[in-house]
């Protein structure tokens, strides 16, 4: 048994139109490096951080929070050291932070042989999304622990379900470079909705989970509709409805807001369609004078996983 | 090719606890018969009535409506008779409309040489379900038509979702024979719920499609959840509370509401199980005095078939 291991933190979309705070995805190219060794000095040591500022101090870093709540769940007496090499920036609506609590609570878990399975790691990481966004939400770190799309059907007790991604599922994602922090995005969301509208993102819902079974692209694709969330906070992404209709006329299946934003993701079926979006995303945003990354990624088999 | 066929129009459940206005399922061995015979006489005309007293002029009966549309839909000239063997009691929220509605333009179809695939017949049996209950609605015609699950993801344009029943999928349903009118029973429900009680329906209704997919039994028991429509419904349902807490001791997976009720229905793995769950319900609804029918069936596989 090795004492250090490198792994990689995949980025990941939350929310996907209809599965607004139950459902996530999981890239498998766009992610964060992590370095985790054993240690003899009890608790979480930060020793490194590369690419962004972030705090140092175990108890302020979300790699540290989710590291400490699981060695506090199994009272484990020594710890761990943990190198970040960030590469999602910070804001951008795919799980940035979700990457390292992820990361850590799966590094660590694997370095001392496993005593904890996938649900209990997203239990613990949730606590370093806590200290990201007041809120202790799976919606990230679910897919980035087990990969593929994930399905929270419920908190209370956590209960999540793993859904396979279809093969030739692809993702594109845009990050335009404002900043739009979860904690805003979430305020001018509305506490009620009609039924009519609940009723239509449930069918959506379920349109999704089972195109996603049957590989049933088209389905797929009819179903990544928002009549609920995406009509309020899409007015803080610009462009967003010029992206949305010329994605789906270069052959996107559908499109919507990562997580709570500013990122846009598409699905596509197949890399060339997928690289077509990405390039359509791309004049688009030329246009704005603003700064922009773009990614084009299989959806992810497995989350957290050795490099 | 036969001028007359016989076949089996299927009891359903509608709403499915989680799936409210989007779900239902159909019955294997509970149903209507119907004899469906062409004629050269222009129209519907329905020659016989059995088991209930239904209105014989076409336009005022569930099946003529629905075959009428079809005709029309067709631009047909010549016409059918319809012998209806009702079993199904009306009112009872197993879908006593809908099977006759079903029946009829499937039957129609088919003795047509199938000129319509299964949405669009659904389309049309809405018609007859429209004269019943004012609302085109398709939650039973389309698990009547399509047979296993069916999820309506859409209204505009229609689009059905068959989902298959995992084989050892059993109902049971108890019809306490109280009249509760559908409009009554929509008439109490509240225009608005909160976000918060969309989100958790839409994660129980993502859980119960992947349970159905991945035979997941558990995960569907689990997702068996409604706590938006049946904490209100079912104050109009006697002992609804003692059959939903006793059923589930009996080992049934889950129960709720079947349609808007007055009906109860319990999912449950096997057949032995589903039949303890029929003697639960029973002893608890022998002590109220009121007269009820019990059924015990599996997810039937197709909607409606030849006899």
């Amino acid at each position: 048994m090795s004492n250090e291991i490198r792994v990689f933190c995949p980025a990941t979309v939350a929310n996907i139109s209809c599965g607004f705070d139950v459902l996530g995805l999981a890239l498998e190219t766009v992610g964060d490096g992590m370095v985790v060794r054993k240690t003899t000095h009890p608790g979480i040591r930060i020793t490194k951080v590369v690419g962004q500022e972030l705090p140092l101090e175990a108890e302020k870093n979300v790699a540290g929070v989710a590291g400490l709540a699981l060695l506090e769940n199994l009272g484990y007496q020594e710890g761990f050291e943990i190198e970040i090499h960030k590469k999602i920036k910070p804001g951008s609506g795919i799980g940035s932070s979700a990457a390292s609590a992820a990361g850590a609570v799966w590094a660590i878990n694997y370095l001392l042989d496993t005593p904890l399975n996938r649900t209990e790691l997203v239990n613990l990481a949730m606590q370093g999304e806590k200290l990201a966004s007041n809120v202790a939400h799976a919606d990230n770190v679910a897919p980035a622990i087990f990969g593929g799309f994930t399905l929270v059907r419920s908190y209370h007790p956590l209960d999540i379900v793993s859904i396979p991604a279809p093969k030739a599922l692809y993702a594109t994602v845009i990050h335009p470079q404002i900043e739009i922090k979860t904690a805003d995005s979430r305020k001018i969301l509305k506490t009620n909705i009609t039924l009519a509208q609940g009723i239509q993102q449930w069918g959506n819902l379920g349109g999704l989970v089972a195109g996603l079974y049957t590989h049933d692209y088209e389905l797929i694709g009819r179903s990544l509709e928002d009549h609920i969330v995406e009509p309020i906070r899409s007015i803080l992404i610009p462009e967003f409805k010029t992206v949305k209709e010329e994605v789906k006329k270069a052959g996107a299946l559908g499109s919507g807001i990562s997580g709570s934003g500013p990122s846009i993701f598409a699905l596509s079926k197949g890399e060339k369609t997928a690289q077509r979006v990405a390039q359509t995303m791309k004049d688009i945003y030329e246009t704005t004078g603003l700064d922009f990354d773009i990614h084009v990624s299989p959806i992810g088999t497995e989350g957290v996983k050795l490099i």
